[in-house]
């Protein structure tokens, strides 16, 4: 039929067959072709000829079967994991095993967005003890590829994740080539921005392809010690992409632990520094907050023999001066290259200490800051861009910017006392980002700038002067920048509308 | 494109066409034709020609739109009712004018089943407090279809509702024509059995036809006083069916309170009774719990300005002799012609009392035994029987039963001491029932009857005899009837699997 149901399986049956079958639209039924079987989900009709059947793509693809083809197809036991989410739904605690049944079912295809809601609602409401986040971890990267560097090399593998929610954090496209510049493996995967202006995916392919397969992805990181490559082509933690189809429109995420470490297994990282950005707008909100995470992480880290340590880190305004996909690419470039921001700069170079220590390497920040400043972090990555197949003699004004701009002067001279996280985001991403790579926020202040009325704040760049209008809109509305006289003066920052507004929640994993 | 998808309102697209218009498969589209515009949700797919959109039937009926005509599609605004799904997830209480919008996006399909299972599970885990759970009585109750019997007729209007799990429970089969024998208004509306092996709606079509719609059930009750037809076609409380479908694959029913109020207060009724059997196996596993429903559905209704008065009921094993359709029907009939089982008859007399008290009738049983004995409430059952298009001489000999059966005869002799609820459900749908509405059980015995060795102890009926050896084994399996030496002899009934069985909720409304 063409049909693709977001790698669900499912056939369409005449009403009638499937009433006397006694199989209802959603329930399952087995669909049998020479020797091959799969469970489909049912969908019914009343425009089909009785002894038709709709099949998706995925069907057609698992079975090999084309149009005109017979079919076998009889009423399904419900698969095991059913019961295992009605047990979760009953605040029971659940086994590996049945774990294990419902992941394995959860990749194959064979829940319904009924039952994969369940699962992901009752896990938010329930949590999971640790047990069950170690087994959900496990079996997700059991059901998955696997980078598997083991095979091939010996030695550390180091990463880093971020539990994101700050704009313009582009630290890993520094880091990245800092480490590997250094001769340790740091195979990233990133992801590209679900309700954010640009996530790690969207820069890098600035640059360079970073839709790439597994294979290639080995191949590229034995050359190169690192890339940074896209993970939803990867096939690593698959059950994770299809529960977040769930998360998202729900705007929860009560997986994000077992699903940040299983991606990170699943590419045989043994050494992780997690950054956790705390402030208003990000993810985490408060110190305390952070702690809890991380320790969390930590503690289940150690059970899954990775190392992994967390850096709670300064999240309360943009990292660098801009957001979007290829203003945040010029800028790493131009970081790079030994024009770089204070905050972004002391952001990777921090992170790559904390890793380099936890190989046992005492002078690390040093050893990446030479790597940096000597050019020696530039060459890496524009090997890591060319084996990418991008243009490693790129430069940062060859990265094309939307044509359409509006800029924003401050109305008052004064003291920037806030930049809004959010807004920031939600402007970048009317501006066209992360889909239109040309568009984003460039800001010419930071927290604490003293400013001259008169003086440009910042300015948006898009490739459609419609889309332009509408951020002129929410400028006037959101207040993005604050300019008070000094900290002291201006106390209250923003007003909070009677019911609280949907708070973005950072799904990039 | 002649899809139904259970009254949601979709669309599908060329995927290419999607991603131009920054939509994601299920996120939602307005989509205008002449005048009038339904909002629906996306389906992708890389089959369609670009310029071709794919209508869902519902849609295709709301639009009055046709093959070939030109649509107007465009990204629509999230429903607000989402934000409020989003807020119950966030452990929020929800507004009447939040819970209206979320019921009214409900009826008007615009919820994926992802979204409507957030809304299910999350109250299942949260509960409803009572404000809550009046104004989704309400909201469900402003949304559908009412039956209207004040504009026609003065006086008390009589209902009745039973929880449910009870295998064999006929009893409304034999109160409404009690009732409406005597003169009172009885608009008895009932479900088909999702969980078990008939609904009253089952028992009541093998004595005649039960999909009325509206207007059809008004004409009715105004000339009989009385009827028993299948809820699902009048359209009252219309979210409800759509709840019930991501329910019922989760075995929850956290909307049970103002799913069964809602469907009173459309049809009018002023005074009913609420059963609440309580037994193993019943959807009521104690008296206490028993009590707390009663309490707080007679709390909930005094709000309502409904009187309700509940009833715990003894439901330990099945009511009467029979479970399923025909059987059910048959015994119905012989028992409204002075040949019943005296638990059936006690319960539909006491139930009868009870709602004849309640509109200050003092010597309500002995007026419902004399309508039962003198054949009055027979004639009025032939009566409804032939107004809702049945034959009213038919004889309980008339209705067919399987013709393929199965006896099981006690192996020794002594004292039932428990008739297994669940295992006489299961043992009914495995024979057939509800489809087969031939299909069922007859029990020869109750609990504390004697019986000899080689007594026949039940009979199954089906029509296929695949399905008595299905029966055959799931028998020799559970063990349904507990035959002891007397009740102290035996204290273990059954043993309890060390992971729990799943226990069917009554899901009958």
């Amino acid at each position: 039929m063409g049909f693709e149901a977001g790698g669900r399986l499912a056939v369409v049956l005449y009403d009638k067959v499937a009433e006397e079958m006694d199989v209802r639209p959603l329930d399952r039924v087995t669909v049998k072709y020479n020797n091959r079987k799969v469970v489909a989900i049912v969908i019914t009709t009343k425009m089909l000829p009785e002894k038709i059947v709709g099949v998706y793509d995925e069907v057609a693809r698992a079975l090999g079967v084309r149009e005109g083809d017979e079919l076998e197809i009889s009423p399904a036991k419900t698969p095991e994991s059913i019961f295992y989410i009605r047990k979760k739904l009953a605040r029971g605690k659940l086994s590996e095993e049945e774990i294990r049944a419902i992941i394995s079912d959860v990749v194959d295809g064979y829940l319904s967005d009924v039952e994969l809601t369940a699962l992901v609602t009752a896990v938010h409401f329930q949590g999971l003890s640790i047990e069950e986040t170690l087994s959900f971890t496990k079996a997700m990267v059991d059901t998955g590829e696997k980078l598997d560097l083991k095979s091939y090399v010996k030695g550390p593998v180091l990463d880093k994740h971020s539990m994101g929610g700050v704009p313009g954090d582009k630290t890993s496209l520094i880091l990245v080539p800092i480490i590997a510049s250094l001769g340790y493996y740091i195979p990233k995967t990133s992801s590209r921005a679900i309700t954010s202006a640009a996530g790690t995916a969207d820069r890098m392919e600035a640059l360079a392809p970073v839709t790439l397969g597994i294979e290639e992805m080995r191949k590229i990181v034995l050359r190169e010690k690192g890339c940074i490559v896209w993970g939803g082509t990867l096939g690593l933690a698959p059950a994770d992409d299809i529960i977040i189809r769930v998360e998202y429109p729900l705007g929860i995420d009560p997986f994000f632990i077992p699903s940040i470490l299983a991606k990170k297994l699943a590419v045989g990282s043994t050494h992780v520094v997690l950054d956790v950005p705390v402030g208003r707008g990000a993810k985490v909100g408060t110190i305390g907050e952070a702690r809890n995470i991380a320790r969390e992480f930590v503690e289940l880290s150690r059970r899954l023999s990775l190392r992994l340590e967390a850096a709670i880190t300064y999240g309360e305004e943009p990292i660098g001066y801009t957001i979007g996909p290829a203003l945040e690419a010029r800028e790493a470039l131009r970081t790079l290259m030994g024009k770089g921001p204070k905050d972004l700069i002391d952001k990777a170079l921090s992170l790559a200490e904390i890793l380099l220590s936890m190989i046992g390497i005492k002078n690390g920040k040093e050893l990446a800051r030479t790597a940096l400043e000597t050019g020696k972090a530039e060459r890496k990555m524009r090997s890591i861009i060319e084996a990418q197949g991008g243009d490693p003699d790129v430069k940062p004004e060859d990265i094309p910017l939307g044509d359409k701009t509006l800029t924003l002067y401050a109305e008052n001279e004064g003291v920037v006392v806030w930049i809004n996280n959010s807004a920031m985001s939600l402007i970048g991403k009317t501006a066209g980002a992360p889909r239109d790579k040309s568009a984003g926020v460039e800001l010419y202040v930071k927290r604490g700038d003293k400013i001259k009325k008169g003086q440009p704040i910042l300015t948006v760049y898009s490739e459609s002067s419609v889309k332009l209008q509408a951020v002129e809109r929410l400028v006037r509305e959101l207040n993005p920048i604050v300019v008070g006289k000094g900290y002291e003066m201006q106390m209250v920052l923003e007003k909070v509308p009677a019911y609280p507004q949907e708070k973005p929640i950072g799904l990039e994993r």
